[in-house]
């Protein structure tokens, strides 16, 4: 049923669709996931009750796109890690980034309901992961093993641990918003972790 | 009025907070701090729902109580660092005791909504922060700090931020639960971080 629209109202539905997903990320911000309820969603949108229950059974169900659609967002932020050939500058540069943008307000307050909204729920907390998390900590690991064929990295280390000790910090930093995400901050993170990562002297 | 019930009434004042402390922090992990109501924590304490009311406004000030309540709680558990002078060795039967403790429905169900709560939530995050955080990673820069007299860390690393290459993976994995806590993992993580903050090689 929820498939299966008439093909005339394609072009009506993705309009519809675009703007429920929209709605939706702009009031868990607001008022957070709680709070959120199909009628605001309907109304900011634009767009009848009816129209959104056709495709969703419930807000967690429509919170689910939601995050896939912020996903596809970031995809065209989320850039490749650069491999400069400095592993050090090239972390930097991305750390620096993502904080700048987890700072951000039209980013910060979605992500943190949608974050908050996985922590306490685990299949939308697994969605999360398959979804968010787990390709962008791919692109760690593959910069890592990049700088371990060049000699940057030690033999031997788990990329997969040794990528959560850039990110985990910074993303663990940002979800309790005890201290702030500066440069500083984030160049000391890289600092710290390739210290670590280093092989070391013969 | 919150604070000045007759003597005569301590002693069942003092089990009727102990009563919803616990109650609270049964029915948060049982069924999300969303889903939360006064009603339910009155009825599994076992007091009217007065009760409640005669001495919090709100489900979220029971709930920043309750905290209060797990970190004391907590504070049995959370022992100091304990210093062997093996560095290595401490942190890894500490951060081996957090992952347990983590992973253990008692402490994750609840630990899992007040942070999910906290992180959608700045007024409680930052009760979450000062109440449970800072003073657990507190004793991570005094042992730290202790490893720097002993000549088992770098002079000039900032302690505040070493501390998270620890606690910030950790952290992070337990609240997505994107891979389990072992202590294959933990172990890893106190090695690769400490690599980075030992002392150079002359």
């Amino acid at each position: 049923m929820s498939s299966n629209c008439a093909p005339s109202a394609t072009r009506l539905r993705r309009r519809s669709h675009h703007a429920i997903m929209g709605a939706t990320l702009e009031l868990v911000s607001e008022v957070g996931y709680p709070k959120l309820t199909i009628e605001a969603i309907a109304a900011r949108a634009g767009v009848g009750k009816q129209t959104v229950y056709r495709w969703w059974p419930s807000k967690a169900a429509i919170l689910r796109d939601a995050v896939v659609h912020l996903c596809q967002d970031a995809t065209g932020v989320t850039r490749d890690i650069p491999d400069t050939g400095d592993l050090a500058a090239d972390l930097k540069a991305v750390l620096r980034a993502a904080a700048d943008t987890m700072s951000h307000p039209r980013y910060d307050l979605p992500a943190r309901a949608l974050a908050a909204a996985g922590i306490a729920d685990a299949t939308l907390g697994a969605e999360l992961v398959s979804c968010i998390l787990e390709p962008q900590l791919q692109l760690y690991v593959e910069r890592l093993a990049a700088a371990r064929r060049a000699g940057q990295v030690a033999e031997g280390i788990d990329l997969r641990v040794a990528l959560e000790l850039l990110t985990g910090p910074l993303a663990f930093r940002w979800l309790m918003g005890e201290a702030p995400l500066s440069h500083a901050y984030t160049d000391t993170l890289v600092d710290l972790a390739l210290r670590g990562l280093a092989p070391r002297a013969a």
